[in-house]
């Protein structure tokens, strides 16, 4: 295959031109994504110094928001919040392009964003990023998106520079949505971490020794590793309590939070998870496995 | 080295006598897999017919617990709490012989058996298995003991018959310390991969495409890589803010908290975590990282 040949072009196209408005810490690092790997980029920033090192590295500054979106058949937003990007942005010279938002907010947020770029003759991406600054460009940097499947692979050779592109749907709230969720699951094991962390430390066990065998050998081998194998279950509302019942569980999270009241830690948070069992064993799930506090989690019967 | 070898001797032991008591689904477990690996293993529970198959495996049944523990040098005890082990051990033919105990319960109820056993001459170990009966004898089983580091030593062939046996230290309170904090940490993922999963569902997103990303991808690739090489920080209270601080972040724990509200599922947890971090930030580390929450959860110095 030589350089004339047609495919061989198509297959290496030049990369796109790409706007890319609020220059943050992470906006900045998008950008700078960009054109190290040869796209054109035009960038706006609110306080234009932000950009001064990007224009060094051979980003234009656009002296308006409608002129740094007419430079790109995409532009990427990264500022504060939807009302932030609401404040910013001209619609009209928008349309017949595409906005790919990465703010974080709500679903309902995303859905309103979406409605306003439909009405605008907008092609909209909802995106969110799952990773710090400085893993941006890496191949494993996960970003998701939800919007359109054809806007979607449209700009996935541009998206693909700055991570990997996973479309999680058409519905625009998917990627905010999934951000919030795998953000919640996180602060949940940090903090299931930090407790058991402190209840060890009782007795003069080290973080560093506790973290060896608990997040090491226990969270990949005990925790996780059937979960993805169990999940269809939780689809299926169907938990078999033939290796433990819910009933053998509050046990364990009762002593559980006795021990730390015994042991002078906050006791709270395995306070609430009991509090969750016994709810869910009040709803008659007493003989099903743990997996059955899910039916208190996502349909909550009582005030809270 | 022909088997005539002294050391070949040494090396290849014939397995020692066991004697297990309490024949529920664990004990059973674990007196089937020791006689599977050749040991002489004498049986009591206080209904006998739980003993039946493992007599026809070979078990001696035991008519009496002190004609049981006379049986073996080691008497491994699989019951359901302290209060039920000192109901039905007499002391006496234990002296001088080793007493290992499996029942879960409190540091003080491991610090009381080990000075009871101290006073009647009996080695003990207190234990906690980390796998549920179908893993046992699997070599990536893990058993966690606490005791003295002679008498563990004394016992590993005959431990590591029943898995991987770990000696976390003198302290007889570690093996059911450890185990209160990796079941606190098995939890609180449980609930934090369960509500999360709740939030995606609102969006008609099934539980299995979530674990998909969340489980095999978020979880070891952003959760807890990194939570081993920031174990010592919480050694040395030091929580850098260079790339978050704990403002930040209760940012994060408000929209999850409001997002789970909105999306009509169970708030408590997100909820719970932002009261923490809050606390945090009053107690002064609001521009360290999100680590710092550990303080409140060591230290709790409000009611609860």
């Amino acid at each position: 295959m030589t350089p004339q040949h047609p495919s061989a072009t198509s297959a290496l196209p030049h990369p796109a031109p790409v706007t890319v408005l609020g220059l943050g810490p992470m906006g900045v690092v998008l950008a700078a994504t960009l054109l190290d790997n040869g796209h054109p980029v035009t960038v706006w920033n609110r306080t234009p110094h932000k950009g001064d090192a990007l224009v060094t590295k051979g980003a234009h500054r656009a002296a308006t928001v409608a002129e740094a979106v007419s430079a790109s058949p995409v532009t990427i937003v990264c500022l504060k919040d939807y009302a932030t990007m609401y404040a910013i942005l001209d619609p009209a010279p928008l349309r017949g392009r595409t906005l790919v938002n990465l703010n974080s907010g709500t679903p309902a947020e995303a859905h309103a964003a979406a409605r306003w770029a439909a009405g605008h003759g907008i092609d909209y991406l909802d995106g969110a990023i799952m990773v710090q600054p400085q893993l941006v460009g890496r191949p494993d940097a996960v970003f998701l998106y939800s919007g359109p499947q054809d806007v979607f692979d449209r700009h996935q050779p541009t998206l693909t520079t700055l991570g990997d592109p996973r479309h999680l749907g058409p519905d625009p709230s998917l990627a905010v949505l999934y951000n919030t969720a795998l953000l919640d699951l996180m602060y949940a094991t940090l903090n299931g971490f930090l407790h058991a962390t402190a209840l060890v430390g009782t007795a003069g066990v080290s973080a560093a020794k506790f973290a060896d065998l608990a997040v090491d050998w226990f969270m990949p081998t005990v925790v996780t590793a059937g979960l993805t194998a169990q999940a269809p279950d939780l689809d299926n509302r169907h938990y078999p309590g033939d290796f433990g019942t819910l009933e053998m569980n509050l046990n364990a999270l009762e002593h559980i939070t006795t021990t730390s009241i015994e042991q002078g830690v906050h006791a709270a948070q395995p306070h609430l998870m009991k509090q969750i069992a016994e709810q869910a064993i009040a709803e008659g799930h007493g003989d099903k496995n743990y997996l059955a506090v899910f039916e208190v989690l996502k349909n909550p019967t009582h005030p809270q």
